[in-house]
């Protein structure tokens, strides 16, 4: 019915258009309500208000493009991701789910202007603020304040390393919004895997079925600053040297959990501040952003255990205090079971090799399974490359999921029993 | 002859000012070629004009004010330190020694002026640029170009964090100068002792007879950003776990030197940078500021090669390059014989309790005894503090070291034999 070769031509090129925005390198650096994120939404949001989508932007400034086919009552699907990146992060993460679902739901507003489509629900496109939590933390944040599961006002007051809150951010590049977004009934997200499974399965589409749990942890090591020249070896509080214990404590749970070759856990401290940070100083204070990740919530509630217990042991060889200063869990769940099947058939229909797959990163489609049917269509990374600008997915896959993608979305607006 | 009790009240009101330049808690942060260092440089500019010193700014943005008193050709007493700090530092590390020379040498002209004194040899303070190397690496910078140690070139290629040169930064605030320096003879600095010697044994002055040998190492990892999703543990290449190790071992290879309690060697990281530093990405590139310290050059060498040895161990543990980008080594050595005693008559003359002392840290005097006589003077720290803005010396203890400087000026000043 949707013209196929228009819709992948469409796709490519509204698809490289965005990638100038905060083009750096192969990549993009388009880290949270940056003047690059501010750029792109600008851009977005004229395309949507071209194409008569209607545009709602919330207070914490997820944009959504509604199609209100079936009256203000029908039930609405939902579909997107976000446009936000890693710093030198990959073009794809992301800002290929929200091309994607707006060119599917232009196909489909087209389809219906021409008669040939009477839609029984609503379609809405979204891009959620803040996915990646590159500049602030946690991740998900758009998502996880539309889903009800973070406060709007915790969520606006979340600062970046400089000081800077979410709600000022957001006022500076004009996304501080005050609409009501619309209630989904069921949300789709078409992602990159950002993994390896699709490309060593020469699969092409993957369904995702459940995520991993995640435990993300800030700590903070308190030391005190003193000259690296005259102040004795014992009278040192170096909390570099407390953080670096962390660090090398935190890979070592994974090396013990994983020793038999089987990664049941994933560690990793991905950023560190210090202060005073300058090279004839002893560091007065580090502060660690560590992730543990598991998919057996056991594995996972004992890492957080052993975590716990090699902090007091930090502290004991250092005596110095360390904090947790932030402690947020991800349990790990599944997506909707229908929604799956969904997107099963659509592949299968299309005869794209699919598999069933699980996520170890986080999307917003997980913050979504918490409050309305939810379900992840993955397309293959090369390398199972991800925050990084050498992310790459081969115009047939990004295609094969645009057209599940766009199928999905059809079958839930034709048929009002699915 | 000199009045102490005017000598002092003006030291203490010229001292007071220069600590409102980048005043921040009980301290000062004002880094070297930042907008505070420019606004102290242009007062104490001001300040030697007022005064009828001639000044002059060399390429490297060190500033000498010069009394001629006794003709060009006549030889040079040089006295001085710089106006830098640590970020967060305190407010008497470095400007103690350039407000008590400038006054001293005010005295001092004054004396002549009146027919009291005349002079066998001239008399120049001296600012120098980046003592601290807080934002530019190495330390030391001016005074390392003045003695020849350091090329000018090279010197004003340095760049900061954040890639910008100490050229550009110099330009920036108004001191890329190009005048040409005056030789000196002699040199004294006057300084804090940033150690806790002579607090500890009730001591007024020290006599500094030695420095500490020092290396210093920029050492860099080189990892591969992915995403701490999806990425398997197996796969990462992370730069911020083998900069971990690496930070952990530099401390054990100064515990375990100084096992028997007798600290011969000090060993520090102070400053990392790592990419991207975000929470959720694995850390591409770590780089890593360490020192190694000690007075024996035999500890500091065993240091130094126990160092290559941990590093290949870690590049072996976690298959990850690492690279010593930077290495400056500063032999242990001694200051001028002549002008120790000199100092230490000066002290005793005063009735002050004197202490024969050695520095850990790097002093501008250190530099300058490569190419003439020099010698440190240094005055209590409480708690031996320093680089920190708890910083402290009585006033008593600030007039002590101002009045040994300016009669060790006086008798330099009054006998060409000295």
């Amino acid at each position: 019915m949707v013209d196929r070769s228009a819709l992948a031509s469409s796709f490519h090129q509204m698809f490289q258009k965005s990638a100038s925005f905060g083009a750096m390198g192969k990549g993009v650096s388009r880290v949270a309500c940056s003047p690059e994120d501010g750029a792109v939404r600008d851009w977005f949001v004229s395309w949507l208000k071209t194409h008569d989508f209607q545009v709602i932007i919330d207070p914490i400034g997820n944009i959504f493009g509604l199609l209100e086919f079936a009256g203000s009552d029908a039930p609405l699907v939902l579909t997107g991701s976000h446009l936000d990146s890693q710093p030198n992060g990959g073009r794809f993460d992301g800002a290929y789910g929200v091309i994607a679902s707006a060119q599917a739901a232009l196909a489909i507003k087209h389809q219906v202007a021409a008669g040939r489509l009477i839609p029984k629900r609503n379609l809405c496109v979204v891009n959620w603020t803040n996915e990646e939590g590159a500049r602030f933390q946690p991740s998900l944040l758009g998502s996880s304040v539309y889903a009800g599961l973070t406060n709007i006002a915790d969520a606006l007051a979340v600062t970046d390393g400089d000081g800077i809150s979410v709600g000022s951010a957001l006022e500076k590049i004009g996304y501080a919004g005050s609409g009501t977004p619309p209630r989904a009934d069921k949300y789709i997200e078409l992602h990159i895997e950002c993994g390896p499974e699709l490309e060593a399965t020469s699969n092409r589409i993957g369904v995702t079925q459940k995520w991993w749990g995640a435990i993300k942890l800030q700590v903070s090591v308190q030391g005190e600053q003193a000259h690296t020249g005259p102040t004795a070896m014992h009278k040192r509080k170096d909390a570099l040297y407390a953080a670096s214990l962390l660090i090398a404590g935190v890979r070592e749970l994974a090396d013990r959990e994983n020793a038999d070759g089987i990664e049941r856990l994933y560690t990793s401290v991905g950023r560190i501040e210090v202060e005073p940070n300058s090279p004839n100083v002893v560091p007065s204070a580090a502060k660690l952003f560590i992730e543990l990740r598991s998919y057996e919530p056991e594995v996972l509630q004992n890492a957080e255990r052993k975590f716990k217990v090699l902090l007091q042991q930090v502290e004991e060889t250092t005596n110095l205090p360390i904090t947790i200063n932030d402690i947020s869990t991800r349990n790990a769940g599944k997506f909707d079971a229908a929604l799956a099947t969904l997107a099963w058939e659509a592949a299968q229909s299309n005869n794209y090799a699919t598999l069933a797959v699980a996520t170890v990163a986080g999307h917003d489609a997980i913050a979504l399974a918490h409050i309305c049917q939810s379900v992840l269509v993955v397309t293959p990374s090369v390398g199972g490359i991800c925050h990084h600008e050498d992310e790459f997915t081969s115009d047939t896959d990004l295609e094969a999921g645009l057209f599940v993608l766009t199928d999905m979305l059809v079958r839930l607006c034709e048929d009002e029993d699915r």
